[in-house]
């Protein structure tokens, strides 16, 4: 059986597609990777700590500063996230290139490992105006990657066509909930999240649609009513 | 007249390409880029910051902390560099994806500052097992780089199919010469040049070959005459 890292960011997406990876692949046959990138959030990498502990899988993190030294955008930056998407424009969240980068040195980090698979929670269904999050852009990297490190390693995105309600009903599916209590989804880094941003509506909706409560919501007012 | 930006690591090609790029699109439409990734030796950048400065172009340095912490190989970390290759395995020198890392931050660094063209100094004809220099590898990122950012930026590899003659004559046609005695090449990063190791023996084979003397050893040996 071949061997796959996941992409884990400490969120729903990813913390999905760990649980996939370890039906797909056999457990011992995986491991995680997440960035330091200068995230203005460092939950998202405790989440994923803790994401990783809960599935008992080998966690790594690989730090990059060279987003925040490039700038300018919501996710590093001290900027204010906007709400609203801006038509014709690509919402400041938008780290040009990021996932380019994070499954690139994935790839590197794969490949000194001798790991054929990487795995990621991108979807273009929910798609929040970023173009590399599209099918197209990762079987165009995937290519670039074999070629440019004579490798066969292939991309698995098992979320690309799926909504956010049909997330949550495969992570239940994939006895993914434990872990999914402790996912950080919420673009202001609050926990208990904020439920206001864009992020936190979306995973709402998700998780209402597919007619399952959040473990992470259920978590946090647990925690409140032993402290009220 | 749009934009380019030359990815310039303080070497003999980059420095060419440099001067090819203000030769192409105008002096006033050309910067450069260096990365600061855990290189051995800071010489690089040193050469790097000189070269811009001659050929008076904005010169910017990104950090990249990320290879160092990947580990493993003889440009950033203290092993010995295999001056023979070793057949059917990359050199020791490899750093598994490092120009499709540099060519994508480069691109997040143009899409911020609406540069449409990437300059790179590499070339598939002295090819020392590098895949990530050839061509094919290229053409594959550049369609990666336009999907994942939605943007039409165009990599050029102007040496591509040079060898290191023709690249000396190149950079005489271009003027480069001036610059070309601060440029940095050698593998041990010494200065003046070991004129040992397998970086150096290719510079002077291409000098050699186009019958022209390399201004970097000539300029060595003008202060080491002052010297003595």
């Amino acid at each position: 059986m071949s061997k796959a890292l996941v992409v884990l960011s400490g969120g729903q997406d990813s913390t999905t597609c760990l649980y996939w990876a370890i039906n797909e692949f056999g457990h011992e046959n995986v491991s995680s990777l997440s960035f330091d990138y200068g995230q203005r959030h460092k939950i998202e990498l405790e989440s994923a700590k803790k994401v990783a502990e809960i599935a008992a899988v080998v966690h790594e993190i690989l730090p990059i500063n060279t987003f925040s030294a490039l700038g300018g955008n919501a996710l590093t930056d001290d900027i204010k996230i906007e709400m609203e998407e801006n038509r014709g424009h690509l919402p400041n969240t938008f780290v040009p290139g990021r996932n380019l980068i994070f499954l690139t040195f994935a790839a590197a980090y794969a490949y000194t490992h001798a790991i054929e698979n990487l795995v990621i929670g991108v979807a273009q269904t929910d798609y929040s105006g970023y173009p590399d999050c599209r099918e197209g852009t990762l079987n165009s990297l995937e290519q670039t990657l074999r070629l440019g490190m004579e490798s066969s390693v292939t991309i698995h995105s098992p979320l690309m066509n799926l909504n956010k309600a049909d997330i949550v009903e495969l992570a239940v599916k994939l006895g993914a909930m434990d872990a999914m209590a402790y996912t950080h989804t919420c673009y202001n880094g609050q926990q208990p999240p904020c439920q206001k941003c864009q992020a936190c509506l979306l995973r709402a909706k998700g998780f209402s649609e597919a007619n399952i409560a959040d473990p992470l919501i259920e978590r946090c007012q647990f925690f409140r009513n032993l402290k009220a």
